[in-house]
């Protein structure tokens, strides 16, 4: 088995949901995206907010550069949902939702398999000789598994039938 | 990169969703499995069924033996929530959840790691020689984006705070 064939199920995952969630988000209005995906609990700004935030941070991550939209962070990823009382404008979310995910395929692209199997930025040379499945991939495994959970909350915005 | 190594990332990813699912369902009373997760959406039961159907599904997809309780899948995988008026008790659906996944991880702990990039039961061994990724260990990598998703709603279940 070669590592072309894992890196390809790992990506087939990732684009899958990236794919599914801009199907979605093209679907929901500026409007819907400001209703709590269920009562009392997030918004679909604030969710996609974070989605963007999480992406972006994920270039540093995977040792790709610096993030974007470092602005996101405080707000999206170490704050709740309404603590923080003005947001960016959901059409800017948008684009930067779109930018971060572009500019990660970019990086992907230029990535050769046997790279994805290094270490990612969280881990120290040191320990990723005991601990080699921390890699760059294992972060697109873990982070679609965290895309698809949010993108089935968000799922509750749309229509129904 | 070793086959066990990829192995490792995979099924850490699908026994990591399934302890968060496991943690999340013993917190959760029948009674609040039996709300909808969101207004106008899928009840919990229904999801619990539905995910005990289709992880129930996955011994024979993945070459290992007959589903256990393949009376469940006319009503939680091919039937959407209420078109079935009579569910099993929500004991029951537990007690199914819970005895799928340890026959499943008693399966997995007997699989070689070549033996899991051999191909699933729902492509013949000729396709399988030009797409390779269609493999055992891609079926846990698509169930785990599946659990993902469906645990993010049923969460909404789970008081807040």
């Amino acid at each position: 088995m070669s590592n072309e064939i894992f890196v390809k199920m790992a990506l087939d995952g990732w684009q899958g949901q990236l794919k599914s969630t801009d199907t979605l988000l093209n679907k929901l209005s500026d409007e819907q995206l400001m209703q709590e995906v269920s009562p009392g609990r997030n918004r679909g700004i604030y969710l996609l907010g974070h989605l963007a935030s999480v992406h972006d941070l994920m270039l540093p991550l995977l040792r790709f550069e610096e993030p974007m939209y470092p602005a996101l962070r405080p707000i999206f990823v170490d704050s709740p949902d309404r603590a923080v009382a003005d947001l960016p404008p959901i059409s800017e979310l948008r684009g930067q939702w779109t930018a971060v995910n572009e500019k990660l395929a970019a990086h992907f692209a230029g990535l050769s398999p046997d790279e994805w199997f290094t270490r990612h930025a969280s881990i120290s040379q040191e320990d990723f000789e005991k601990e080699p499945h921390r890699n760059r991939l294992n972060v697109i495994l873990v982070r679609t598994i965290h895309l698809s959970s949010h993108r089935g909350q968000l799922a509750f915005l749309a229509s129904k039938g």
